[in-house]
């Protein structure tokens, strides 16, 4: 059983406003709460089906709530809802500029779609890449939209928001390395140099890099199309944000 | 003004049962909608706001309603309804199994996610892929979400459905490329040789590749991690499939 009370608790952290006010973010599905639950992420409720329940071991710390499924839809932000929601605190973490040094680190300039930015976090956990910053517009991290696209990442990877151009004048202060961002027209990566480390700046969805960061960019890349053409009047085609990052990221790690 | 027999005609098309007997889909949002305009997609009715017809032409043959932006809302699939929405026609091509020889070709053993299948057609766009082979249990590439997904691409890319068993005998009578499938533990791609032409099959994004499709598999190819580690607990992470799929494409077309 679930009361009015938890629904509107639940529902109200589908709000940034109540996330930050609460610390506290929703992860639903199996598999990512599942993960969390053995992760370094403070589980602080779950609300899950019998079935769960029976074949799932909680830490006593966590508060359980058996429910139906016809409740769990309730609570639920995803369009089928699926065994278990997990309400869990907002990671807390220091974060210091020179901890980027001699590493590889995504910088996202307004990514605005959840879907992006989740599967963006999700495919730096695979390869390695420890922070992501992202520009003070971007999605924010803790949407249930985007927990569900990382799969679980969002449990070791480092998300900071920053505002951009004070970042930028940071890093560089600190130290020389690259400042990659992608951009059309800039130099073909599969023969570019390549450093071990670095920024890379992945800009929005449909207006690319801002004229903000543009100028911190000590190096242009692109992704060649195989057949590059404009349609007759239409636009020309482009890579969807994420797909691109995870191109970029890709060509960096296998050198 | 918009009738509620038009509403409830467009709203139907969101079912695939009445796209395959109407033979019509539906593809809403400016970028879009432009593009298939200027495309050989035949676009019967435009669904428009007074701005978008102000400043597009629209060719005579083309069926048009001004409508506003809350009667847009009634047909619309998305979550905030854009400008204009317009019903097209299915376009019929004629595939030979003779058209993939020499070329790269994707075979998508169900894709389940309608964004993954339409991001994976906006790729294969870029890499300059004609044909993206699904298994006939895919996602439908006319669903509302494909379409927009592919931003257009669905014009330019052939997707056909085939039973995945008979269309992998029929090529390897065909000729000798090589069917590589991406699957955990195969050889790494970055160091792998691969060929100009032949297939890339992409499993389901929880499944993999099936026991149909493992068989005909001449080359298992894998993506490295860049710290790969399982979760104490958990599941060892993974990449999108979109994300995988533009990955290996990358790799192909670059050398």
């Amino acid at each position: 059983m679930i009361s009015k009370n938890q629904i509107k608790f639940v529902n109200s952290l589908k709000q940034k406003k109540y996330r930050e006010e609460q610390n506290l973010f929703v992860a639903e599905g199996n598999k990512i709460v599942k993960e969390l639950l053995v992760s370094s992420i403070v589980v602080k409720q779950v609300y899950a089906t019998s079935d769960f329940m029976r074949n799932n071991k909680l830490d006593h710390s966590i508060e359980r709530f058996e429910v139906k499924e016809n409740e769990l839809e309730r609570i639920s932000s995803l369009v089928t809802s699926n065994e278990v929601l997990a309400v869990c605190e907002v990671p807390s973490f220091n974060f210091a500029i020179e901890s980027l040094q001699n590493k590889l680190t995504l910088v996202l300039d307004e990514i605005k779609d959840p879907g992006n930015l989740g599967t963006i976090i999700r495919m730096a956990d695979w390869f390695g890449i420890e922070t992501v910053v992202c520009s003070l517009h971007s999605a924010d991290c803790f949407n249930a939209k985007v927990v569900q696209a990382t799969m679980g990442s969002i449990s070791r990877i480092k998300v900071v928001y920053k505002e951009l151009a004070s970042f930028f004048q940071e890093f560089t202060l600190m130290n020389q390395d690259p400042i990659y961002g992608a951009l059309l027209g800039g130099e073909n990566i599969y023969s570019s140099k390549l450093t071990k480390s670095g920024l890379i700046v992945i800009g929005n969805e449909s207006r690319g890099i801002s004229e903000t960061a543009l100028p911190f960019i000590t190096h242009q890349i692109s992704i060649p199309s195989f057949f590059y053409y404009k349609t007759e009047g239409g636009e020309a085609e482009s890579l969807n944000a994420a797909i691109a990052t995870s191109i970029i990221c890709s060509e960096f790690r296998r050198r």
